[in-house]
């Protein structure tokens, strides 16, 4: 598999097709696992880690998962496609731009992807798009069986999997789910999500790149601590109470702006679409920033039946890049994931500065919404 | 007269027809006066006041200019038409809300119009389009000629005119040139033509409203001081110098834009009218930030022969509130004054919150630029 393969559409988690997944972009669980009787990462020469990766390549590649994987050797890559990797949250941004010998293998649907000598010897993850953690739990629970089958884990029977890092000891999971919410954003009750989740203890991240600070209102919450905690007690409060609160939340503000402040919602939804298809330059940051209104208009049409002018104006418009579909969900996905910078130049095939990437995000967004 | 029979379309000084309009919006030359043994109207009680207003009101509303007189008692005006009046650049701010007796005299195509009991006894002024600062002059001091054949106006032979601040003394004039350079602005030169002016001892202010910091790209240029300096000087230095330096550094602006930033350009002036033609949301600030773009492109194409895709799509564009005439700088200018506050009251007929102003001027944006 070539990265080009996968980098013209949007992936399986990204599709739109999961539970709940016009607030609920997707599910991920990812476990950190070491060998027995090896030095964690940060202590290894790169001879001990090329032994690693000798160890856990051929058993991850081999793995029966009813898809093919491919393996990646980061540290070869080219920085363009590391960065592609991260985009496509198949490997961490620590992974990409860390050093000595290292590798991801990628599921071609990407719903798995294993990361060696990343922080932990192994880092096995698995995303479904919408709310499906109970799923994602069975899914990756099997395929790490299947890794123990071959290798031994560093384990105690006291403190459970050992892990680099003290927050990861215990089960080594981290559940992450990754939500959309520009309407608590528009109605400013950000914060109230914000402090809930913190009063939870739960870590809050952008979506798209770090430090982007939840570019498109994409957020992604995920449990800080894994010991002393049971896995299925994590995954149930996420599935069960702490997402379908937060669901809650993103509707009422939803009804809130379509009821009470209906002016400022369509005057957002309009003006942005008119600038995505208007622009000639335009930003990532600014793109995710846009889109996600077009995202809100859509979906709130979809599942709240909402029609307001400039939703109808919206909802009326063509996907110009799938044979003049309607413009949908995937519509806007799919741009969100495409006119991420590297996204962009390997799709083009090679590097472009900032201002040609922004000439050409507002080619390829004007292109698509034109109609 | 009505100020409703003028608020409903611009005035002559901003209809684009005079000399260099596309960039020298209007000429103005004010002459500040005041009546010989009397008080300064600081210093004078609201019975002075009147007796001042009733020398001077009979010998303004009578003189013979060819254009119709109306005489408004500010003092006794709503606070929306006394908002009106300085929008239009009728009355100074000051002299719309000061206290006591005072009023103004307005010619009906508003070339011509004159404050009692402003800062001093009186201030006349005669506003041209584009740039005619030598024939306002020439008006100007016709009609000082015709008042003071009337009246005693308080002169040294010494200092020359008196005048409540001294900063006015001796010719009392006030040359003002208002200018449009969008182009500067987006070339990022501003600060260069702004430490010309002050290095030339001229002020600079915002043509709409104070404290708006040139909203639109507008400028105005004024002399600081008229001691000892003769008018002819004064006039013939901003006509045959300053201003066409000016007026070349804004052209050297929009041909570099042309030339080396096009791109940027162009994403400029799509994404103003995008939004102009999609907002159902504006403030005052952002419409004339946003109209400024505009008639930088249509000035552009009619003066430069500029065609990028934006100025073509922008000037393919019908004006629908004048039987679907093609967009022109009329078009804009008319749109630069009706959406300022005071207009869009009156001419809704009642005073309106911020919320619906700003709901009121988009709808009129986007009648006048839907096709």
């Amino acid at each position: 598999m070539k990265l080009t393969d996968i980098s013209s559409d949007i992936n399986e988690w990204f599709s739109g097709k999961g539970p709940l997944s016009d607030i609920v972009i997707s599910s991920r669980i990812r476990l950190a696992r070491n060998l027995a009787d090896r030095k964690f990462v940060s202590h290894c020469s790169d001879q001990e880690k090329t032994e690693i990766l000798d160890i856990l390549k051929p058993v991850i590649t081999s793995l029966d998962l009813g898809d093919n994987l491919f393996y990646f050797s980061v540290a070869d890559a080219p920085e363009i496609e590391r960065h592609f990797l991260v985009e496509r949250n198949l490997i961490s941004r620590h992974h990409a731009f860390g050093k000595g010998p290292r590798g991801a293998c990628i599921a071609s649907k990407e719903s798995f992807s294993a990361m060696i000598n990343e922080e932990d010897h192994l880092r096995i993850q698995v995303i479904k798009s919408g709310l499906q953690l109970a799923d994602c739990a069975k899914q990756i629970n099997h395929i790490d069986d299947l890794i123990e089958q071959k290798v031994d884990y560093a384990f105690s029977s006291r403190l459970g999997y050992l892990t680099a890092c003290p927050t990861n000891l215990g089960t080594g999971i981290r559940v992450s789910v990754m939500l959309h919410l520009p309407a608590l954003k528009m109605a400013n009750q950000t914060e109230k999500f914000l402090n809930a989740a913190r009063d939870m203890n739960l870590a809050i991240r952008g979506l798209f790149g770090e430090g982007t600070d939840a570019a498109g209102d994409f957020y992604q919450l995920s449990n800080q601590v894994s010991l002393g905690i049971s896995e299925e007690q994590i995954v149930s409060t996420f599935e069960n109470k702490i997402i379908p609160e937060i669901v809650d939340y993103e509707i009422a503000a939803r009804r809130y702006l379509l009821s009470e402040n209906s002016d400022n919602l369509d005057d957002r939804i309009s003006r942005a679409t008119a600038v995505l298809k208007n622009a000639r330059l335009i930003s990532s940051h600014e793109a995710l920033h846009l889109l996600s209104h077009l995202r809100l208009g859509i979906n709130m049409h979809e599942t709240l039946g909402a029609s307001t002018p400039a939703i109808e104006q919206l909802c009326n418009l063509k996907d110009n890049t799938a044979a003049a579909e309607k413009i949908s969900v995937r519509t806007i996905n799919r741009l969100f994931m495409l006119t991420l910078p590297a996204h962009l130049q390997l799709n083009y095939g090679k590097p472009l500065d900032p201002t040609h990437r922004d000439a050409l995000r507002a080619q390829i967004i004007r292109t698509a919404l034109s109609q």
